[in-house]
């Protein structure tokens, strides 16, 4: 079986019912697997995790967005995240036996079904972007719902890619894309100066000049006594979990501070996880398919190993 | 669905039909999945790796045994192993969802089966063991098939733990067991001094009052310009396997050798991989359920993750 993930981002958090009638048909599919679920009712949004093999998936992924079509009214909806839709923002990513290429392309053509058999306009973002200044969600959601609703929408270089110039009633619009796997990565440094941790993440940055595919902010977590240098790698090929890692230690330990731990949030790759581990211990050359795990679930998909 | 993983040992390593049909039961049972074969016709021997639910496991390790019986005289066998039987050594190991205890049962349970259903005397080994002076394997199959059939298999302490004090006469005698995961770690030092090697295996290995689970032995590597220190961890929960690297490192750069680099050798556990990754990245607390990977194996066997 050929794999890969979507991460689709619904705009409802508070009403399980609703949430399960969006899952269902990530449950319900064959060849595609549910891995996780989370309903945030201040955020009211719910972020769900599949995988699957890609056709099947983004069958799914459709039927999902069907069902939030017809159960989320955006004109009722309040919450503390930006959100432009009903199904807001869905991202595919390449796992086992796929490529990035077919990652875009299922984004593509996903996009262009939910417009054509949902009406709800689709904007196509990251690597699945057609023009490169339209990568970034932020400015994709600038003003969210409401802004696009009362006329955003038909200002230049905010109109669909599929679609009209006026958002679906209801469900608003939806963001569609493909990118890599990303890991979320915290390095928690013993101290409570802010400052010191904004100078931290402003050098490990790229958009400040620092290491490539790599987001950074500093969290003071007054709480703990800490400071937190917050991550996203977007591309652990490019700048792997350690290098980040040792930077951040390294820029810390120059003004004396010590790493108190560090945190990786949500779902890890294994291969990223793998890298860290070669790295430690200086093995030269490892496969995936060294990792028991991995080769059982290649058996289990299919796959040869 | 629980699992467990089996390595069993055949005498066979020339002939590829032989191995096949030892190597099917392990593909035609449910549940039960064949994950690697091995074939070395130097030391005329075949290993599988096998994981399945334990039930299922251990009837087709029996399944695997009939055919081993009924193939193979060892009368005719010849090469470097030391060898007792036509199935020679099945270490059960705990894998997700499973215990040690339950290990050492189904090792128990299938060497009963093997001496009642296919007349093979079995000695129990390792955490199966019922004598903690039979753990050992060097020590059950001292002297090989030919000296049990001479007469070896009557000494005191050599008595099967299943059979009677004959062997069988082509199939000679087998040992099962349970262990936990093991790992061959291999630690390559930038020097050609073999006796700086043996003094830092010596230190690390336990039966010289190194650390805990950790098996050593120098290798001499002429062809790259290295020494290696072979290890084998037999239990990463209590020595992981970057404290054995910390060790031999700093060993070796007492001395003033650096590590060239190191290999893990075969399929490797993701948990004392992922453990590898945690301590290079201070990382406080981290669940196998955060690898992407082994949330879907979980969905796919039917665990809740």
């Amino acid at each position: 079986m050929r794999l890969m993930e979507a991460i689709p981002n619904f705009s409802e958090g508070r009403r399980p019912e609703v949430v399960q009638a969006i899952a269902a048909p990530f449950r319900q599919t064959p060849a595609v697997f549910l891995l996780d679920e989370e309903m945030d009712p201040v955020h009211n949004r719910a972020v769900l995790t599949a995988v699957g093999e890609p056709e099947a998936l983004r069958r799914a992924c459709l039927a999902a967005c069907r069902q939030a079509v017809a159960l989320i009214d955006l004109n009722q909806h309040s919450g503390e995240h930006p959100r432009i839709g009903a199904a807001d923002v869905i991202p595919f990513v390449p796992l086992m036996g796929t490529t990035h290429e077919e990652a875009v392309a299922t984004a593509r053509q996903l996009a262009e079904e939910i417009w054509q058999e949902l009406a709800v306009p689709t904007y196509l973002y990251e690597d699945a972007a057609r023009d490169p200044e339209r990568r970034l969600l932020p400015a994709i959601r600038k003003g969210g719902f409401e802004a696009l609703r009362d006329g955003a929408i038909r200002e230049a270089g905010r109109r669909p890619d599929f679609g009209t110039d006026t958002v679906h009633p209801t469900a608003g619009a939806t963001v569609v894309g493909a990118r890599k796997p990303l890991v979320a990565f915290n390095v928690n440094l013993a101290t409570t100066d802010l400052e010191l941790g904004k100078r931290i993440a402003r050098a490990v940055r790229e958009s400040s000049g620092g290491l490539p595919r790599v987001r950074a902010m500093a969290v003071d977590m007054r709480e703990s006594g800490r400071v937190q240098v917050s991550m996203n790698l977007t591309d652990t090929d490019v700048t792997p979990i350690s290098v980040a890692y040792r930077f951040v230690e390294a820029a810390a330990a120059a003004e004396g501070v010590p790493v108190a731990e560090s945190e990786l949030i949500g779902l890890v790759g294994l291969a990223p996880l793998a890298a860290v581990a070669q790295d430690a211990l200086k093995v030269g050359a490892m496969s995936a398919a060294q990792v028991l795990e991995m080769r059982l679930l290649s058996v289990l998909t299919g796959e040869k190993a």
